[in-house]
């Protein structure tokens, strides 16, 4: 007997968790494709040339690579970026430019697990390619906001900077030659106090000065007005900074165009994000109840993709949903998902002679829309209803041989346990439509114990 | 400069053929669930232990298999049947019986790319686990059903057998210590003559007369009630026969409960599949307007899923959707899919003084349901309007200065080149309603160009 087990890092979803995770997938096809993103795939093995050196050192490291039946040097995607850009590479004269896809899938990284990190997970990708456009930079922090609102997220805010802004003021404050340690030293502000950081920076040959104009920068708050005028200050003349305080400012205007509710968009100059990649806006998201939690959805504006690949520069913005985060986040939130089935009604198979009724009564209720489970064996139904429960149906319809000779059926709401009695005379429709307007009810009030997140779907 | 590449026996998947995928996909969830399935998923990758020896010598020499950064044998799932039932023994406890499971998923083969198959493919399984109904069995075939339905394939026929009835001859004729053998030559039926198969099965000891009395057999076609009648006869008193016959009678009546129209359930006795592993109903599905494509859907019950795991006995029932089969099919008989948009409404980008009010019209339509690409510059309209037809979008909105002064807008059928003047006086609901009516009327008429797959979605 060979023991069923799965590999360090490694998950299987049942059921509660997959139906979550399927519904918050849906939510993002549907809001990508809503505003003109079109899905594509590129296969989870690449050369292993095409993947290594393109993400940090770490990465390479944790590459699961492999030789293949053909002896070829493979490995597995560890994101969905490098392969974007390779697939831009060999495609871009097809697809035409700009070119907005999404791309749902799963990586593979062979992290260390004691951090809680997970050696396959989903990513959700969404960018543009092919324009320097700023309307294309305003449509990733719509997409972002549309996209937790449709996940049923109610308090979230979309934290935005710009990386000519930082340059603008590194260049006044004559760190420009510093950029990369200054920020990555700033990139520490949210896990760090304020002190540890100062400290950090005067290690690195900062004055006093500079460091106090740093610090106030990064801990700017306030309406996305009042930041930016302060911006406006601190980056001075510098062209970049100009240019960064004005692509902020018409983001925010933007997000008022298009009907963003004041305050979620938010400027916080203290996201800097993967210095060497973006040059643009970047933006990082949080669940305003669950901050400490970081970022749930994150991204930005880069030069060029597929430099690697091809001549054509191919400059681009875009983001990613961090769907495991996210889902902790809900979890924490809102409790474990405990509904374990996508169906509606429960039917009980409650007498074996009126197998056709059943049937004919299922198709006509899935006809009408509703997800329906007729339990294949006429057990007890007590046990039946039990089990209904406990994978959280929200109703089940019991129809023995007495109701079928009266016409009539009985329509439970498992969360409340109460019952109704349904006549329908033998009258199919009368069933169904009696049925529907039932579990429209039930599922007006959720039991407690389902999650947000489930019950929504 | 890296060459941009994927491996052989690998794709890539463009806009256009990620459309059609994900609309099957998404047809096969929704019917999935319809009838209470649910959705579970599995590593990539396993324990090597785990995926050898469990599917056949072909397929362990096709695996993708390494070690891990710690030294583990691991290997690259081929099916989702040996992880669902390393799922299976694993959680059976948390789950409860009966199961019912789908997995959407990718698998990995090393296989010979010379046969036209690939070494990534999609497997979309359901199975019922826990339960010997014969309601399952029969849910099975209603699933199968609904779902080439729902995608929207139009003459297609699900042939179903049974192990038992095909025992019951053999044990009649004699035959049943030579059961695999001749099973395999029967198996050979649509692709070589029944001449060529009389002789193989000749060569391999079997008598003139059982060559006859099993030719007959497969051979035997029409009503289900006549060949259930034939069937009733060459089993004679074999109990297993009986049974077998009586399970596809019911099979049959069930199907015309449940609505299935006429003659798309057929009973045929050539139909044998997997023989060690199935035991009851085998089911086999076709395109009646290209039998020769081969089955697109097939599956079947079994006694046990995860012996090697766990000793508790898992009978089951379940088939899978070849979904690549399906789209080269689909291709075949409909043309290629040309749209690559996601989206049905092109706004065009006119004038950027007007940014603010293109973003609250697009803002509106996505709320009245309809995805909305607006072109992130203001190119020439005629620049637009050329990429947006390529693309395949039914309709585009033309809202130049003129037109906001004067309370009008262009709606452009793409496919018909005809325009509509809309007056909408400043009122965005009205706009709306306008274009989403028009919108509508597009697309009852889809371009000629389209493959139907594509434009049904």
């Amino acid at each position: 007997m060979i023991e069923p087990r799965t590999l360090k890092g490694f998950r299987d979803h049942l059921p509660a968790q997959a139906l979550v995770r399927e519904r918050i997938l849906d939510v993002a096809r549907r809001v990508y494709r809503s505003y003109g993103f079109a899905p594509i795939d590129t296969p989870a093995l690449e050369y292993l040339e095409i993947l290594t050196g393109k993400g940090s050192e770490e990465t390479d490291k944790q590459l699961y690579r492999f030789k293949d039946h053909g002896g070829r040097d493979v490995g597995m995607r560890f994101d969905l970026t490098v392969p974007f850009a390779r697939f831009a590479a060999q495609h871009v004269h097809e697809l035409g430019l700009p070119f907005k896809r999404y791309h749902l899938a799963a990586v593979w990284r062979g992290e260390n697990t004691q951090r809680g990190r997970y050696r396959e997970f989903m990513q959700c990708d969404f960018d543009t390619i092919g324009t320097t456009s700023p309307v294309a930079d305003l449509e990733m922090v719509l997409v972002v906001h549309d996209l937790l609102a449709a996940i049923g997220v109610e308090r979230f805010t979309i934290r935005i900077n710009d990386r000519r802004v930082l340059a603008g003021i590194l260049g006044r404050l004559g760190l420009a030659d510093k950029a990369t340690t200054v920020l990555r030293s700033l990139d520490k502000l949210g896990k760090a106090t304020p002190e540890a950081v100062a400290a950090e920076l005067a290690g690195h040959g900062v004055t006093a000065e500079a460091v106090a104009a740093l610090l106030e920068m990064a801990g700017l708050r306030g309406t996305a007005g009042d930041v930016l005028a302060r911006l406006g200050g601190l980056v001075g003349d510098s062209e970049p900074g100009r240019a960064g305080v004005a692509a902020l400012a018409a983001i925010v205007a933007g997000g008022r165009d298009a009907g963003v509710a004041d305050g979620r968009i938010a400027v916080d100059p203290s996201i800097a994000r993967g210095l060497d990649y973006y040059t643009g806006i970047v933006l990082e998201s949080f669940l305003d109840d669950l901050p400490t939690l970081g970022s749930i959805c994150s991204g930005g504006r880069y030069d060029n993709l597929a430099g690697l690949y091809t001549k054509q520069p191919l400059p681009g913005v875009g983001a990613s949903l961090g769907i495991d985060r996210l889902l902790a986040g809900l979890e924490e939130l809102h409790g474990v998902a405990t509904v374990e089935t996508p169906a509606e009604v429960f039917l009980v198979h409650f007498d074996e002679r009126h197998l056709g009724d059943y049937l004919r009564i299922a198709a006509a209720l899935r006809a009408a829309g509703m997800a329906v489970e007729f339990f294949p064996e006429a057990k007890k139904v007590g046990q039946q209803l039990k089990l209904a429960a406990k994978r959280g149906f929200p109703a089940a319809v019991v129809i023995g041989s007495d109701e079928f000779a009266a016409g009539t059926a009985q329509f439970k709401n498992l969360a409340t346990q109460q019952s109704v009695t349904i006549d329908w005379h033998g009258d199919l429709h009368v069933l169904v439509d009696a049925i529907h307007s039932l579990l429209e009810a039930a599922k007006q009030r959720p039991p407690a114990s389902v999650s947000r997140a489930a019950s929504d779907s």
